[in-house]
Parts: structure tokens; sequence; C-alpha cells
């Protein structure tokens, strides 16, 4: 096996618990025969190309009450980047790499990200193989948006659901105590995938029945069918909350938003308005109260309300990166295989990088109903287990506790 | 002593504890020996007007565990109304009132809400000496606006605070994770007074840095100063965290905002847009990343992360509202009064209606600074007890479990 030191480092977008995988990676590493020193490097990949790295072991090692602060404490205490990596394999910024870890005696990567950062992983494992490197890379999977394929799940996503689930389920309490006609859009995360917004169907599960109506992108939204089923729920229920996902297109694949669409440099439409949009809709079409809600940055960093199933999860995908990654595997990214609905349990595994880099999970189109406008009772038993679970935080002076320096 | 039934009911907007104020009513109510039958009026007064009245007793008499339930549920259980009485006192809705209090027995009216309800508080206590109708009136102040004169602070204002300043500090951890400089912009409640965005400052005193900068409505807004203030803080921290009360003017009182003022019955703007319209003049000054949020209804129902010290004062003043109706006041509202900032202590008490009835509190110019962009140690203190204590909340399939029938 090879020994040395490792890296660790995190990218892309926060969540409430990519610092519980950092914190997984840290405890194995430091327990580990084969690693010495443990690196963090600031701002992903760009603090290893501006030799911006972080000892490790002078912050946590023997400080175990800091470990398990850290865990809990929401966002990316090593900071993040959206870097991507040169398609040329003899870019000079893969040339800095490699010099680093030579220098530094990095044998071990450790990436925590998503789409976008795996594909870091796997270009950085080729070039290391083609290179005859001996430099271990190991992904462990992070996104709210639950889009990696091959795991059953991301961390991040299962708190990421809690939040939204709370905050509707809540908001329903809000909403309802006017005795008149209405209706509350609330706009969930999630560009291409709808497991996001499909997450507000847990606010139902104790027997409420918010969010009516759920829109998810994988399905083409028609305004004139969203109309009529406004009216169609409003039979029933004076005060309609309608669930809808950022990413919704009509059927020319257009996005329904009230914005201008502007790109991200991985070719993503940056979005901003389909809640508003569809409010304005409402109070054209309809003569009743509207109100829009944007869930916004807080549906990813609430980590007061994090869900201790995810945590513990993220926890382990971590520090089972570092047993593996010692056990010679590399080129890989940590998984979630369900075993079991009820009891809930699962299994950790690993899978080639290749299988994930660049892919994009959406929800099963049986999992949505066949209008288009509320998800199954298959997609609640997935979700369920997810947001198991309360953290225990302390409070100071009224506000959680939380790790930074 | 009168003896007979009463009558309580919600009005105004929701909050996280007017609910646990209910219980306090309720609760007294219920070990009376002046009251027998509690009834809750649907919609505040309009249950009243249409008859719609439920029996307390059935729901609650030996029911503790559901009376502790209620206390921690957000909104409004009896649900609300925004009825303005009419200015006529000869106006036949006031005859239909005191009908069906005389029908029903009703000796106590126990109005829980803010402003404007304490408006019908006072409207309704007149009448009811001018006509020698034998019918108590009292008021129990909630607002989250704390914007009532006379009681220290408003039930429900200690809940909305510490949801803002708990955001914020979540979201400091979220939008440092990138190594450039940006600028959040989070838009807060609060039409005229600046309560809400000034709570905002909690989210620092653990040591972190954001919100930056601080705009409430009590200051006139310079468009061009905001920018330069941003500007200078960007210096010292590349990313800025800025606070700002939906209700900010300009010099000549014109509200800050993206959108068209419309006013509602009670002649009050609607107010929508002051964070989206401050995120484009960001983007159009200062090149650099902006996102703006709107915290929205989520800031005064979000139970889960209510404050408890608001929860049992919020309680406190229900229960010693019917302690003083059935000692005879009435035409008065329930108040708290600070005894000392540390150790927190409070003596509750009441007042005259006529003092608290269409006032408005606003933020005293002395706790705001010279630059009008932050404020001071004395708002720090008098704002730090009051998110004091957590909910202990019981979650049931990952959601917190509230009462509703």
């Amino acid at each position: 096996m090879l020994k040395g030191n490792c890296v660790v480092a995190q990218s892309g977008g926060p969540s409430a618990v990519i610092n519980a995988s950092l914190a997984g990676v840290i405890s194995e590493a430091l327990k580990s025969d084969y690693i010495e020193t443990v690196y963090g490097s600031h701002n992903g990949i760009e603090g290893i190309l501006n030799n911006n790295l972080i000892n490790l072991n002078e912050l946590f090692e023997g400080k175990q009450d800091d470990l398990d602060l850290l865990k809990i404490t929401p966002a990316m205490f090593l900071g993040s980047c959206r870097h991507k990596m040169s398609e040329d394999e003899n870019d000079e910024e893969y040339n800095i790499i490699f010099n680093v870890f030579r220098e530094k005696n990095i044998k071990y990567f450790f990436y925590i990200g998503g789409n976008d950062s795996m594909d870091t992983v796997l270009k950085l494992s080729q070039i290391a193989a083609a290179r005859q490197e001996d430099v271990i890379f190991m992904g462990v999977p992070k996104t709210i948006d639950n889009d990696l394929p091959i795991t059953d799940h991301t961390p991040g996503f299962g708190s990421a659901a809690k939040f939204i689930a709370t905050s509707i389920y809540e908001m329903s309490f809000d909403f309802d105590v006017y005795d008149k006609e209405g209706v509350l859009i609330v706009e969930v995360m999630g560009r291409n995938a709808g497991w996001l917004t499909a997450s507000s169907v847990l606010a139902r599960v104790g027997g409420r029945t918010a969010p009516q109506l759920i829109y998810l992108p994988e399905v083409a939204f028609d305004e004139d069918k969203f109309i009529e089923d406004i009216k169609t729920k409003m039979k029933e229920h004076k005060q309609v909350v309608v669930a809808v996902s950022e990413g919704i297109k009509n059927q020319d694949g257009k996005y329904i938003s009230a914005q201008s669409e502007n790109k991200d440099k991985f070719g993503h439409v940056m979005l901003n308005g389909a809640g508003k949009y569809l409010e304005r809709l409402v109070a054209d079409r309809l003569a009743c109260k509207v109100r829009s809600v944007e869930l916004n940055i807080l549906q990813r960093g609430s980590a007061h309300l994090l869900s201790r199933t995810d945590n513990n999860e993220a926890f382990i995908l971590g520090s089972e990166a570092v047993v593996a990654a010692t056990a010679g595997h590399t080129g890989e990214m940590t998984i979630v295989k369900r075993m079991c609905n009820n009891p809930y349990s699962v299994k950790v595994d690993t899978c080639p990088i290749g299988d994930v880099a660049n892919q994009e999970k959406k929800v099963p189109l049986e999992w949505i109903t066949s209008e288009g406008n509320d998800v199954t009772d298959e997609m609640i038993s997935y979700l369920e287990p997810l947001i198991l679970g309360e953290a225990e935080l302390e409070y100071e002076k009224g506000l959680p506790k939380y790790y930074y320096l």
C-alpha cells in the first residue's frame, strides 16, 4: 500500500453535511497507518494550484470535540471552487498539481463534491494512470440535488429535503389562517432533477394536505393546465400550496422564468424566478390572494434542521473513502446502497468514478403521477427515511454552535 | 366579579407563538371560577359576526398534552382576519356582536393581536361602556414587528428574531465558501419599524462578522451611500452580508422597491422587492457576485426554531389577561416590563388599551449608528435575551409535531 500524506478538498455548492464528510475523512485519515499528514486544500482544487494547503493534524489531532462540531457545521470549512479542469491533459495545471503532490509527498487525494467535482477526480485519476504517478484519487459524493447516479442518494439531500418539508409544513399552518382563497407557490432548488421539489411531499406525511400540487422539471410544464389544477384543488382546499422546481420548462424546453437566462461556466443556465413568474400568472388569471416564496440558499445550509440520517451517512461516506483508498482503490467514489426501507438500512460501497462523473440522475417518470402534478407512493417510500433524526445541537446565546476559526 | 362564558380570538398576521398566548388564555380560563365555557372565535372577530364559535372546553379540558402541543404550534389555531371595525358606533356589526355576547352569556372577550386588533378591543370596550354592557375586553399583544408601545417587546418578536439571526448566521457560512467578492442581501420584514432587521445583528454575537451592514426604515436610505458602504466593507471582508428592511425609504419617503405600491385596507403599503431591487443595483454598479434572499413568511412561523423565552412570555401574557379580566380590569392589554438585562427578568402588567391601539413603536434613532448602516450596543443588549432558549419539540417521521384538528 502507498504510504504518505493526503489532501482533502471540497467543491461545488454548500450543503448542511459536506463538513460531516470532511470530518469523516479527517477522522479516518488521522487513524490510518498509511497516512501521515492530512492537508486540507482551500477552495477545492484551486488550493493545490495556488499552494494554499492547511495542516489538519494540527487543528484536529486529539481534538474530538472540534471534529464533532465540524461534523454538524453547515457549508464548507475548506471553502469551495467551481474550477473546471482543462480538457487538454498536457495543460500546465496538471503539471502544477502533480508537482505539488510530489513535493508534499501526497499519495491520497479525497474530493468531496457533486457531478462537476467527480469530473475533476476522473480526469486526475486518468492522468495519474497515464503518467504512472503514485497518487490515489477518491471521490466522496455531495449534492443537495441528489442527481448523482449509482448511489441510492447523495449526502446533503436528506437535510435539504428535511428543511423543504418542514418549511412547507410550517408555512401551511401560516397560510390557512385567513378564511379566503389563496395560492402559495414555493420555489425549490433543482435545475434538471426534481428530487428536492419532490421532497415537499413529506410535509403531508403527518396527515396534512399541503402541498396540494407538485411540479418537477422532468415533466413539461403547461401554464393553462397549472391554472386548471389550482381551480380543481381549490374546490377542496381554500388555500392551495404549490411546490415548484426552479427548473420547470415548457414543452419547448424553455425555462418558466421571469428573468433572463444566463449561463455559468459549466454551461448551466442560471435560474431565477419561476415562483415569481407563476405568482404573477395566478394573479393575472385568478382573482385570489397569491404569494410566492423562494427557499433560496436557506434550503441547503440550515444545519440546525439537518437530518441525522443524512449527517451520519455523510460522515461514513467520508471515512469509508479513506478505508477504500488505503486498501488500494483509486478513481472511485463512495456510494450508498439501500438494503431496506423499513427498517431503513444501507450498505456503503464504492463505484468507478467514470460511472458518475458528468452524469445526472433525474426522477424516474413512473414516480410522478400521470397528471404530472404530484409524486407517487413509491417516491414517498424512497424519501421518508432520508429525513429521519435531528441534530444534537448546542446553543450559545440563542444560536447553534458551529465550528469556525 | 362577572361570571359567565368567555370568547378568545386571534387576529392579524401569524407568529410562532400566538398559539402559546391562546394556550395561556385557555389554560387559565379553564381554571377560573368566573368562567364556565371557553369559546374560540374562528377568524378573529368575524367568528362572532358569523356565529362561528367553537367550544374549547370540549377540546382541551383535561387534555394537558394537547394544550402543551398547542403552545408550540405555529400560526393561529383559531384562524385570523383583517377586519377593520366600523368608525360608526351605531353600525349594525356592533349590535350583532353584543347580541351574540348576551345570547351566549359571554362576559369576557380576549383578543390576541397587534396594533389593528387592539383598535378592535378599544372600540368594543368603549361601546360596551357607553351601552352599559357587562362585558370585559382584554387585549393580548402579538406581533413579530415588535412595534407596540408601552410593552418592552411583543410576543412573536423574539422567535422571529431568533429565526432571522440564525438564518443569517447560517447563510454567512454558506456565502463565504468561494474565494471571490460577493454581496448577499437579506430582506427582512418590517414596514415602518426596524426591530426585525435590527435583530440580524445577533448573527454576530458569537464572533462572526455578518451582517456587515444593517439598514432600517427609520433612517432614509441613500443608494449611493449604500454602494460606498459595500465598497468600504469589502476591503475587510470579501463577502459582504447586508440585512435590509422591506420598508426602507429614500429621503423623499418613497419605498426602495422594485414593484408597484398597492395598499391593503388598513392603508398600509404592500411591499415587495427591496432586496431584489438592491440586488440589481449592486449588479449594475459593482462587478461582483450578488444574491438576494427574502426571508418571507418563513421568519414568522418557523416554530421549530422558536425562542423559548418568547414562547413562555406569550403563554404568560395570555394567562395573565384572564387573571386581570376576572379581577375586573377591562379595556386593557397585558404587557411585559423588563426588570433586568442580565440576568434577564421581566414583570407582567397591564396598560390601558388606548395607549397602544393604532400606535407604532419605532426603533429609537440613538440605537442606530450615526452612519445609519448598523445598530448600537444598546440595541444588542436589548435584543440578546429575547432569543434565548429553544423549543422542546417532538419529531414524528422527521417533522416537528404540532397541534391541529
